[in-house]
């Protein structure tokens, strides 16, 4: 029997599987921190790719959730700013000679909105906007049934697009992004500075905060954390008005842990896109969900690229 | 030999041309004022349309670039501000029963960016977005080499995204979108306003001026005029930016009165956009330029329409 090996570059963790060509269970799967992060990160993933592989068995092809802007046409990753030394870094080549067998890479976000459309919740849309909320923001969008890569394959850097000229610094430098203003450490970083100014809270002043703790301390009434989702919110609602607009899909999937506060999130997203949407009939028949496949995106992602179906027809 | 018929419903004129299947050259052209805009600008649609039809030749389909959100699947027009009486009409319908022929409606700007991508200065690129500028702003959007109708097919909506927070009040009863801060109209109420306030310029005062006056005063060198759209120009630069990080195009193609205003415009939009967007990488093999086909890109896009070009593949 013939297999796929799906591999998924995060920030965080290293994954690695072994899917059967007629099976989404894998046979194997393992994972490893990805730091120290840089180019040693690479004979790691070599390394985490070998010890999935099926032994005497074949393999089809290997699909690849990459950091960064990614040219999917050559397999290049441009640019990872949490991999030092990765930047304009020819993957496709590297794994395809070190494998000899067939590599498909793509951006990480775009893969996981694949993932989710061919096998979590955009499952029958034809057009779709998956955006994921963590320490970063980034997305895919589906659209007449393909996934979106654009001319050189950027599509979808939806985190950095501006939502509110000379706001806060991002983590790209620039300023006003939709990720320096509702991403778990933009968020964190609000709540620090209303604590510094006074702000009535149960949230302790002067420790570094997470999204997790202040969404804890929204759940048990308290009245900063829960400004702090609705603010993230009202900003994600307005660029999601501004997506929505243009791409008119039938879906909008929220993953990332951000996302996991749920209605924290989803009650101001929901208001301000109902103020900000050109017209209710983009919204009438609107999924607003979260993701179905959390932290296995990424790999069944990977495995939806590696078998083609990135151009799934209608 | 067997014609096209292509309809172009415009908020100033409608347009009627007979094509024949073989050319791009109407065998026939026809057009009258769509004023009085309402009910009875119906029956002098269909009365324009037998104006140019063949004699004694067959019709093989019409095409319809219609306003406001339409419905592309049941050819209705969904709302039609500049049209009282055309809100949910069934256009494709009413056509059909008149004229005994397959009909396709899709929105003006969509149809006018086909016919930029099929026929004008889109061709050969696969993903671009068209933007015309004018009393409105609309727009369309070439993914994947099809063009983007979205769930509904009411995907392209570019001039009424949100570019600043309790800005202006937009022609759709909304603040701050582009269409309020960057149409001719908008342009000439901010120099208005600006005279009212005591600006210096050679502009005359408690007049209502339009764009084409203010971009004149602008190239004679008149400091106010050339702030109106600088000013203009910074907003549909922003709001390409956030396009351009979404969709990724190799081309973004400018039309309608206001983009006829050339550098005065394109350097603060080239400015702006260098500024906004995500990575130089989207910029760098990107074309910005100006419509070829003025204001035949409706008849030429609605031909298209009808040939069943919308889904051009790659």
């Amino acid at each position: 029997m013939s297999h796929w090996i799906a591999l998924d570059i995060g920030g965080t963790t290293l994954r690695a599987a072994c899917f059967p060509t007629d099976s989404l269970t894998p046979t194997c799967i393992n994972k490893t921190p990805t730091q120290p992060a840089g180019p040693e990160t690479l004979p790691r993933l070599i390394e985490l790719a070998r010890s999935v592989w099926p032994v005497g068995q074949a393999v089809a092809g290997i699909g690849v959730a990459a950091p960064g802007p990614v040219d999917p046409s050559a397999g290049v990753v441009l640019k990872a700013p949490s991999l030092p030394g990765w930047d304009n870094l020819p993957l496709r080549q590297i794994l395809g000679e070190a494998f000899q067998t067939p590599v498909y890479v793509a951006n990480d976000a775009n893969v996981a909105a694949l993932g989710e459309w061919v096998y979590g919740a955009g499952q029958g849309h034809q057009d779709l906007i998956y955006l994921t909320i963590s320490t970063g923001i980034g997305g895919g969008v589906i659209a007449n049934g393909q996934i979106l890569l654009g001319a050189n394959g950027l599509a979808g850097e939806m985190g950095h697009v501006t939502v509110l000229a000379d706001g806060p610094v991002c983590s790209c430098g620039r300023r006003g992004h939709l990720e320096a203003l509702a991403s778990g450490p933009s968020i964190a970083s609000w709540v620090e500075e209303q604590l510094q100014n006074g702000a009535e809270s149960n949230l302790p002043q002067g420790t570094q905060l997470n999204a997790w703790q202040i969404a804890a301390a929204a759940n048990a009434g308290d009245r900063l954390a829960i400004a702090a989702f609705e603010r993230a919110g009202a900003y994600l609602g307005a660029a999601l008005a501004i997506f929505i607009n243009i791409l008119n899909p039938s879906a909008v999937i929220l993953g990332g842990g951000v996302a996991r506060s749920g209605e924290l999130l989803l009650a101001p997203i929901r208001k301000v896109l109902k103020q900000q949407v050109y017209s209710h009939h983009f919204l009438d028949r609107l999924k607003l969900t979260s993701v179905a496949l959390g932290d296995e995106a990424g790999l069944l992602g990977a495995l939806a690229l590696a078998q083609g179906l990135a151009e799934k027809s209608a």
